[in-house]
């Protein structure tokens, strides 16, 4: 038996109680596989949570005290945001202290500076628990899947907009309405625009393409569309083409670089992906040599993001136990050996396409169309016109393309919203196969 | 740059070519994941495969060699069996290496005695490909996972056994018709006893359950019943219940120990794992933080195969290089915390059953029936009795019952088969309905 590893727990909210139960809970089963003793030797947390009974465990008002504590090997941020924590993470590393995260937004936004800096202090960043919660994907990007080129990476990696989306399929439910539900079950915050306009999705993206492709995180890179314009109406026609809609963050390499994206997408029903439902997560990551695999689980809450904040604390205790130095690079890749490889513009980021207009319903209209498309070399794969309402002259009329880059759409939809027979905007939404 | 990590591949077959070819087309990538240079010392094969280009890599055909070369640091054992494999890995360990390995047989069978050399010898065993192919599910189990009491887990881990299902499901065609095509299409060996008679998934499930659940390999004491027996009226049926059947390796701990079964399990049609299909694999594991979370991808081939033995030797190159012990132990437990917990009998274990029988289509035959159940204390949730067809005296008969220990439900099954208004034996399944 080794000397204890000694951690500090910095936040006591949800993912701090969280972690300091199941770090006591189980601790017998996590000290045999730690193969020595986790002993948690201080909370910092401005106030108590009735959620988790503290015992004689040592308290801080003052979480700084932590990142200083001369005892502490390892300090556990679980406060949130990209301010203090910020701060704290630096002063832990700059005192010779290991670091477990939760914060998607602090490693996605800081994390190039952060992993440096543990480097020059010979300690390390680990933050499992950023991205898709209790479901070990960064364990097998970084490496269960080291012996692959991926190719590309798909994921539902935010739980609050997949139950959304769920909801609206299942029940014909509005956006607004479900918006509120999840709101007051807790599933989404009183202010929802992280979620649902896709930035707490990007933050969890570039750090999965990072891992994947060997390249420094860059977040203001990705293209971020949330959900909020999507209709019932869309949900319901992409039923009727054999798609569902899922909020994807999908991140590929190709000769001219990395796509980074984040947006709805209508993916085939038959997919795994388009069978996880509810506030569940699931990544869908294609390598050279394994081909597709798929991580499925629990994207958030108290403990499913526990077990993620725990596994990364065994995985130090394994090595600091023995006083050992941790190989296993932040990024997964030797950091000399990042490379800064291009983003990829939208213009030039070719998918297929949903395409949704209100048009006359005469002779012609359709054919005006496909000559539009067929100037901007775009082919059309399925089509359904639906009959007009009594007394309407528009129908709805509703396309899929094959893949075209973004930049012919652009042109062909700006010249069909010209046309005098269409009225209103044309909606789109991107549709990717996931087949590779 | 540390100094190389030196490997010795042993086998050139369908895994060690794939094994060779990953290495060699993304040396650069692994390199850089791994810290330092990996590279392929020798080769031990009986011939060479035109699957595979050497190169002037140096080759013998006495694998003995490989594990008695003073240059090689990790013997990659990838010729199978449990007779050549045993000795050849035994002599490797007593001789200092580290061995990878992608052979369920021999960690099922032999594992126990081998990590113990292991451990003697200070060196480790890496067997990620042995289970699941390139699904990083032990690496899951064993550090993804480390906070959780596991509850129990449910595994699709023979990918010919479930191709031939989703055949079946899919074409209603016969067991029989669809092996021959498995066979011509190399998913099913010649002998494919050890796929379906569940032999294979027995393998790979009882390392799963004592990465899981910390206790030593138990190869003898799993229950495993194949899937030749399975007819596509079974299939069907299922299906208008709303399930599917699949193969599954089930391993469940509960007060009375751990439950270790391989069998064809109806499962309702909703879940993930009813929709994986063809010779791909999944493992749903149920942990007491993190709840569900499930591993999904290519059970077999060479190069998904390959990539679990490329993690695998990066995790080795991760720790080497620097000169390191390894210490994340064999079974994800340290040695003396190895709990030889016992095996529930299968006549104490307790699942819904699916039993189909043929009755005389007459009056009271219902009521005789029920009323065997119910001496037996177990209820039916759904039945289905078929029309007879013309001229037919004897009708289908399907029920679904509740949960009941097998024990009860053999005692009933007896029953039945002993009334006159019953012929031949009575059709029995399991069913999971993998809630939790």
């Amino acid at each position: 038996m080794s000397k204890p590893v000694k951690v500090g727990i910095c936040g006591l909210g949800t993912v701090g109680s969280g972690t300091f139960n199941v770090l006591t809970r189980n601790a017998q089963a996590i000290n045999a596989r730690a193969q020595g003793e986790l002993e948690i030797t201080v909370v910092g947390a401005r106030r108590d949570n009735p959620a988790c009974d503290l015992g004689d465990t040592r308290v801080t008002r003052d979480i700084f005290e932590v990142a200083r504590d001369p005892e502490v090997d390892v300090l556990v941020e679980l406060i949130g945001g990209t301010t203090v924590a910020r701060d704290l993470v630096t002063e832990a590393l700059t005192n010779g202290k290991h670091v477990v995260t939760a914060n998607k937004a602090l490693i996605a936004e800081f994390g190039n500076e952060l992993f440096a800096l543990a480097e020059q202090n010979n300690v390390v960043i680990r933050y499992e628990a950023a991205v898709a919660g209790g479901i070990p994907i960064i364990k097998a990007l970084r490496e269960g899947l080291a012996g692959n080129r991926i190719e590309w990476l798909a994921g539902i990696i935010n739980g609050t907009g997949n139950f959304i989306l769920s909801e609206m399929r299942e029940k014909g439910r509005d956006f607004a309405d479900v918006l509120a539900e999840a709101q007051a079950l807790g599933y989404a915050e009183a202010d929802p625009t992280f979620d649902v306009e896709g930035i707490d999705a990007a933050h969890k993206l570039v750090i999965l393409a990072s891992l994947a492709f060997g390249m420094p995180l860059q977040f203001s890179s990705v293209y971020a569309e949330g959900i909020t314009r999507l209709t019932t109406q869309d949900v319901e026609y992409a039923e009727e083409l054999g798609y569902r809609i899922k909020h994807l963050g999908v991140a590929k390499q190709s000769d001219e670089g990395v796509e980074l994206r984040v947006h709805p997408t209508l993916i085939p029903e038959s997919r795994l992906l388009a069978n996880v439902n509810g506030v569940k997560n699931a990544v869908l990551v294609e390598g050279d040599a394994v081909g597709p695999t798929l991580y499925y689980g629990a994207g958030a809450g108290a403990e499913p993001t526990a077990s993620a904040v725990v596994a990364d604390i065994v995985d130090l205790a394994r090595e600091l136990g023995a006083g050992q130095q941790c190989r296993v690079p932040a990024l997964g890749f030797a950091t000399d050996a990042l490379q800064d490889l291009p983003i990829v513009p939208m213009e030039r980021v070719s998918t297929a396409w949903y395409l949704r207009m209100e048009a006359e319903d005469k002779p012609g209209v359709l054919s005006q169309i496909a000559s539009i498309f067929s100037d901007q070399g775009i082919s059309i794969e399925a089509l359904i016109q639906k009959a007009p309402a009594a007394g309407e002259t528009r129908v709805p009329l509703i396309l899929l393309t094959n893949k075209a880059v973004q930049g012919n759409v652009d042109r062909a939809v700006a010249s069909i919203e010209g046309l005098d027979t269409i009225s209103g905007e044309v909606t789109r939404i991107r549709v990717e196969a996931l087949d590779g």
